[in-house]
C-alpha cells in the first residue's frame, strides 16, 4: 500500500477506515475532508494525495460492503450455485454474517445511505440488486418446499435479512459471541424457531 | 396545539415532525435551526417561539419513541403484567411493531443515536433499559420451558428485536404489508421458524 507524502505511518487504508468511522459517528454530510485531516493529523493536501475528493471515499467504502455482499450472493444465485434454495439460503444467511462482521464499519455506512449523491444513488442499486436476489431465493425455497408457504417471500425475506443487517447496529467484536456463534443463533431462530420442540 | 406567532399554519406538532424527517435525512449534527426554518418557509425565530433549542427538538422526537416503546415493554415486565413469560414476550414483540410502524421516523432518529449529546446519553440509557427488559423476559420465557435453552437469551433477544428494529429501514407505509401483516410474519419467523412440518 502506498504510503502518505505528508506523513509516514498513513497509508490509504487506515485513512479509509477513519473516514468510514468518522462517517458513522458524525454522518457523511457533517463531516469535511478537514475533520478528516484534523482526526488523522495530516493536511487536507495530504489526503487529497490519496482520494480525490470525499465522494471517492464514500465510492471505495461502499464498494468493500457491496463486493463482499455481491459475491455471497452471487455464488448463491448463479449458473454455478449447486444445491437446493433452502441450502443456498442458509448459506447465504452464514456468510452475510461472517460478512457483517469481519466489514461492520462498511456495512453500518452501506446500511445508512438515503441516496442523497449518485454515488449513493449508484449504492442503493446495487443494494436494491441484492435485495431481489434474496427474496428469489426465498421464493425458490418456498417453492421446492423446504419453507412454509403461508407467509409472503418478499416479507420473509425482508424479515430475515433484517435480522442479519442489525448485526451491526449491536454486534461488538470484543464481546461474548464470535461471527459463527451469531450466524447459528440467526439461522436456528429464523429456520427452526425459538419454540421448545 | 399552539400555532407559530410567525406564520398561521405551522403548529409545533408539525415543526418537530419536519425536524425528525430533517434529522433522518441529512443527519442531526448536519441540520441547523436555520435549514429547519428555511424547509418550514419560517424565519428562526418563529421556531424558537416553539423550542428552546435543536437539542429540544431532538428530545422531544426522542421521547416521542422512548415513551411508547417504554409502556410496551413496562407493561409486559412490571408488577401488573399477567400470563406466562412467553405469551408476554410474544405481546411486546406485536406491539413493539406497531410502535415501529406508527412513530417510524421517531424510532428510527432513536436507533440512530451515538452518544454524541447529553440527550443522546439520556435516551441511549433508557434504551439499554429497554434492552435489559426484553433480555431478561426471554430468559423467563426459556426457564418457563416456553424456548429452547440451547441458544444464548442475551443473543436471542438482540437477534429478536433487531429484526423488530429494522422494520424502521425498510418498511413502508404504503406498501403491501400493514402493521397487523409484518407482526404475526415475524413472531411467525422467530417463534414457529421459517421450515415447513
Amino acid at each position: 500500500m502506498r504510503r502518505g507524502r505528508g506523513r509516514p505511518g498513513y497509508d490509504q487504508a487506515a485513512v479509509l477506515r477513519t473516514a468510514v468511522e468518522l462517517f458513522n459517528r458524525r454522518g457523511y454530510d457533517a463531516t469535511s475532508v478537514g475533520d478528516l485531516a484534523k482526526e488523522l493529523g495530516l493536511t487536507k493536501s495530504a489526503i487529497y494525495h490519496h482520494f480525490a475528493s470525499k465522494d471517492d471515499l464514500l465510492r471505495l467504502a461502499l464498494a468493500d460492503a457491496l463486493d463482499e455482499l455481491t459475491e455471497v450472493v452471487s455464488e448463491a444465485v448463479g449458473d454455478a450455485a449447486e444445491g437446493g434454495a433452502y441450502d443456498r439460503l442458509r448459506e447465504v444467511v452464514r456468510r452475510s454474517v461472517e460478512v457483517l462482521v469481519a466489514h461492520q464499519p462498511a456495512v453500518t455506512l452501506l446500511l445508512r445511505v438515503r441516496g442523497n449523491t449518485p454515488v449513493e444513488v449508484e449504492a442503493l442499486k446495487r443494494r436494491r440488486w441484492l435485495d431481489e436476489q434474496l427474496a428469489g431465493l426465498v421464493r425458490a425455497a418456498v417453492a421446492e418446499g423446504a419453507l412454509r408457504d403461508d407467509l409472503p417471500p418478499e416479507l420473509v425475506s425482508r424479515l430475515l435479512f433484517g435480522m442479519v443487517n442489525s448485526l451491526v447496529e449491536w454486534y461488538r467484536p470484543d464481546g461474548a459471541f464470535d461471527a459463527p456463534a451469531v450466524a447459528a443463533a440467526l439461522a436456528a431462530t429464523a429456520f427452526d424457531g425459538l419454540l421448545r420442540r
